[in-house]
């Protein structure tokens, strides 16, 4: 998505060990603009395979699942990273390892908004290492939905998340691909 | 707005101590038509005011604050409760006590993304004790921003949150304003 690479190149900063800064406009400060047209490109790029429900992972995901699900015409859910006290007891829970914390999170779904049923389309920030999209898609698992398909707003290839992926047997798509990040750069796939 | 408050009727469940569930259309699962429904409505009520900025907090405050955004042609900015490796390590930083959660929580945001020229419009999920939008005005003020509104899609006038923000001296609007849930009822103002 050419808006997106050239917004990347503009106000995206390579912070060096393979951290790219965008909080001006994905992850901290957001351009709802733009995250709409990101969910616009979503929507199109999975429009055939009949989503039902949009998953993602509180916080930054939040933005791009929103709008693409408000451009799918269906209903999205965030896993909690902490079970807030109007969950029920009796939730889908996994963990997963966060690159960019350090540690273990936990990803929490209630089970009255994840069914058997549903079609679910995972939609995230990034792709990096894939462990965050790969608990997400454990959890779907969990509830026995089928899974559809992936989209990542940016995916940095060199972190091997999309190998780690193959295994859903899913298409898999990303809005802006970085190859390279060494030396201060900012390589696109194409 | 009416559509909200059916909503509520339909979908929300009082479980007693003032906790109102509504984690199957605003935070956990949330329905971006309503949603956006929601952001077109702040945006309306608020087009007088000029804001260049909406402000809220992380989780449950991204989907309409992002949607009033989006409506309103600015960015918006979410405060994070965990300073992430993508910011500077000089940041705006208060802590609100947290009734839901039981604890204080850390209220972050970058000076990279709040200015002194800044027109802020402050929209979060809930106006319940006030503690958390007090917070968000807080870190505008010490941004040197102005304040120019706040806007909660539910607002519990029996926590009182109203009156903490009254000398803030800003338009203050709910989109749905229960002023009663005792007994297991959910009454609304009007």
């Amino acid at each position: 998505m050419d808006t997106l690479k050239l917004r990347i190149i503009t106000d995206g900063k390579n912070l060096g060990n393979g951290i790219l800064k965008v909080d001006g406009f994905i992850n901290h400060q957001v351009d709802p603009k733009l995250m709409d047209e990101c969910g616009r490109e979503f929507a199109a790029r999975f429009s055939r395979l009949r989503a039902t429900k949009v998953l993602t992972a509180e916080i930054s995901g939040i933005a791009p699942a929103l709008t693409t699900a408000l451009h799918l015409g269906v209903p999205v859910v965030y896993a909690r990273k902490q079970k807030p006290i109007t969950m029920p007891n009796e939730v889908f829970l996994t963990l997963a390892p966060s690159h960019t914390k350090g540690r273990t999170v936990e990803l929490i779904v209630s089970p009255e908004y994840l069914g058997r049923e549903e079609r679910v389309l995972i939609i995230d920030d990034f792709l990096a290492t894939g462990q965050t999209i790969l608990g997400l898609a454990r959890l779907a698992q969990a509830a026995g939905a089928a899974i559809v398909g992936v989209g990542a707003v940016v995916e940095k290839t060199f972190e091997g998340g999309r190998a780690l992926l193959q295994s859903l047997n899913v298409p898999i798509e990303s809005l802006a691909i970085i190859t390279d990040m060494s030396g201060g750069k900012i390589v696109f796939a194409d």
